[in-house]
């Protein structure tokens, strides 16, 4: 026989019930950013170049997969490339249609992206991302939202996590009160490590950074913050009295804490002011979310922007979205064995036969149980009954209904429950009951 | 202002509007597939170019969108291209899994598709496709689920069609017995046009085509064919006698007609000697629907096939599947007027509020009524009722939820009604009470 065919590397192929432990993850998203009103849109998978390109830094521009043109134009340069994430489409798309849409604009989005990064480990170059935004409002309700999504989405699943908080706005005001207001990344960069590698070895990395002795001094206290929300929103009020963008901040976080309390949001939170987020494009609230039962770094995040569409010649639309990460929630899902038993098997009763006759008495009761809702299969010839339960083993299927030529002439079938080796014979109105009780459990 | 950013010709963003109808579409074929034990997969949009070259004839290689290598490797042809359709990927799967899969594996995937096509009305370069197939099995018990499929997703879909069946082994066996075994593909393509252009126009075509006088005069019969499937099955029984393979088709036919109606399919079927389909892979039973209150041509489609996974190095493993066009059925839906009104919007109630402290009171009545599974907005500011209520409007939301200072002192809000204009106050209990009521109805 010829080689096995192969996909390109990087990419996947998902079987039944990888893509049915998939669908269970996006149908939870889905479902919970549906109940707040959010809406779902799709863009195309290839952009234009020209949207795309600039968009991602350098690194991001050589990560592009390009469309060769097709015809006479395929020497010249690409005019098309594959989506490399949800939010540069977006950003365009609510340019292109801004004059259909009524702002504030709640929209999410589920579908793959593709990098041509070098593949490794939990890395691919095909992958999905959810992201969910609302554009248009500087309100903090917008955060809040995002905030009890995020709650919801976590209880559904049953997955343990705690989100972080913080705003950029208030690392802003530390790098601009300790007189380094142009090292903010440089400062938030280096004290993202503090956990890890300690307060010398931050500091020593500040150093390196180019900071001053002085200004590494002035950011001990903050540093150092403990204690409540409450406490430490307090501390840093006094820190930041000098910057009129590091109380603005403060005033934001207050403002959101105190939502978060009006609306009863039982989510662990914690104001981690160690939180940066790469991407520069922030400018108010940023949020991590990690679980606290798995090892695996952040599995949602995103922040406030104010300038998104400014790329596409729409300035100053403000807007607050979040990003699912549906890869490593399926990977926390499987480590903590929290996926649902019934996803490994749709099917609930398959029918095996043991002769024409009965194979189409099978197919009767068949249309009959799904006219009721009844997930059913008829197995397709009445072969070798080995063979029929090897199927139904193979596909996990809990119960087989064996129609021989006794059940038929009593108008029963013989149900086997595949777990027990349980057998009775039943009539239809029974097979019937006993489906819809196992659904209704 | 800069120029407005586009998206590749040929492909198409879709709005909340869109995207509920898609999925409103995409969620009742998904359901039906379920309940007869088809289990979704999906593959990489990207393929080795080698899975994908030579596989859809030299015109289709022409319409491959291929991916520029990355880094050094540019120059040189490329390795990948995006899927063309769904079948090539599937057999690729089947050949590639063998090991792990089940047979008869039974498996539905929707995803979408790219061809370099000149775009024009309705033929678009990104398309979705639907694809069922049982892989594995002779059994004829696979084309009458997929009958079975078709009666139920366009019951639910509340589309009157007819399917059109043929078998390809019965237009072999028309050709053998006229003596054209070669033309079998002349044959039907000329006698498609039938209905169009009559029996004269279609005979002169089959002179053109290379049939001799004493072939057309021996098709005439079959061109008249007419009466029930009985009757046209016997009489083609009769024309067919000295072809093993024509009279196999017939007794496949035969044999399908029985199931349907020993399962009590209610589907309008017709057996239609006139329908060929194009692609040259079926080798048995061949199906087409067609919407009968819109003039838009087929919108499912599908066929027996003995040798798919030929390709790949796997030879015979028989299948039959169909193909559910999206795009068509969501212009027929449309163009009937039958998408559920419900899909125009997913939120039920928006509350509108005066100031911060009514925003408050909104925000901790919306929790409330999400956590009853009502979906909920809050207007994220307390700004101008005309312009909260033009929100309303364009969301084409049916209830608004005014909170002002009275509302808030009786723990009630003012509940308008926008498609008549009714309002009054209602508690919580009761707002719950009605929207439940909306939801069920």
């Amino acid at each position: 026989m010829a080689q096995k065919p192969s996909i390109p590397k990087g990419t996947r192929d998902f079987g039944q019930l990888e893509m049915a432990r998939r669908n269970y993850i996006f149908d939870t998203i889905k479902g919970v950013f549906s109940l707040f009103g959010f809406q779902q849109i799709e863009t195309p998978a290839m952009e234009n170049i020209g949207t795309l390109m600039g968009k991602y830094g350098e690194e991001g521009d050589k990560l592009l997969f390009r469309i060769q043109n097709s015809g006479e134009k395929a020497a010249l340069a690409p005019e098309k490339g594959l989506r490399y994430d949800l939010t540069v489409p977006f950003a365009r798309y609510v340019v292109q249609h801004r004059e259909e849409i009524s702002f504030p604009f709640k929209r999410f989005q589920i579908q793959p992206v593709w990098r041509a990064d070098r593949p490794q480990k939990g890395r691919y170059r095909e992958f999905y991302q959810c992201d969910v935004d609302v554009i248009g409002s500087n309100s903090l309700v917008g955060e809040l939202e995002l905030i009890q999504i995020v709650e919801e989405v976590y209880r559904r699943l049953g997955i343990n996590v705690c989100l972080h908080l913080n705003n950029r706005k208030v690392l802003a005001g530390i790098a601009e009160v300790i007189g380094a207001p142009d090292k903010m990344m440089d400062i938030t960069v280096a004290i993202d490590k503090l956990d890890k590698i300690g307060v010398e070895a931050v500091n020593a990395e500040l150093s390196e950074r180019g900071l001053s002795n002085e200004a590494i001094e002035a950011l001990q206290p903050i540093l150092n913050l403990s204690g409540s929300t409450t406490e430490k929103l307090t501390a840093l009020r006094d820190v930041l009295a000098n910057s009129e963008t590091g109380l603005k901040g403060i005033e934001e976080l207050e403002t959101l804490f105190g939502l978060i309390e009006v609306t009863g949001v039982k989510l662990n939170i914690e104001l981690d002011l160690c939180l940066a987020r790469g991407l520069n494009y922030y400018t108010g609230a940023i949020f991590e979310v990690k679980a606290l039962d798995a090892q695996i770094g952040s599995i949602t995040g995103g922040g406030r922007y104010d300038n998104l569409t400014g790329i596409f010649g729409l300035p100053d639309v403000s807007g607050v979205g979040i990003s699912f990460g549906a890869d490593r929630i399926y990977d926390v899902l499987t480590e903590l064995d929290l996926f649902p038993k019934e996803l490994q098997s749709a099917t609930q009763v398959l029918f095996a036969t043991f002769g024409e006759e009965e194979l189409c008495y099978a197919l009767k009761w068949a249309k009959a149980l799904r006219e009721k809702g009844i997930t059913v299969e008829v197995y397709p010839e009445p072969t070798k009954m080995k063979k029929q339960m090897g199927y139904a083993d193979a596909k996990q299927i809990p119960f087989v209904a064996i129609v021989g030529g006794d059940e038929m002439a009593q108008n029963k079938v013989m149900l086997k429950n595949m777990a027990s080796g349980e057998q009775k014979q039943v009539t239809l109105e029974e097979l019937w009951q006993i489906q819809t009780n196992n659904l209704t459990k």
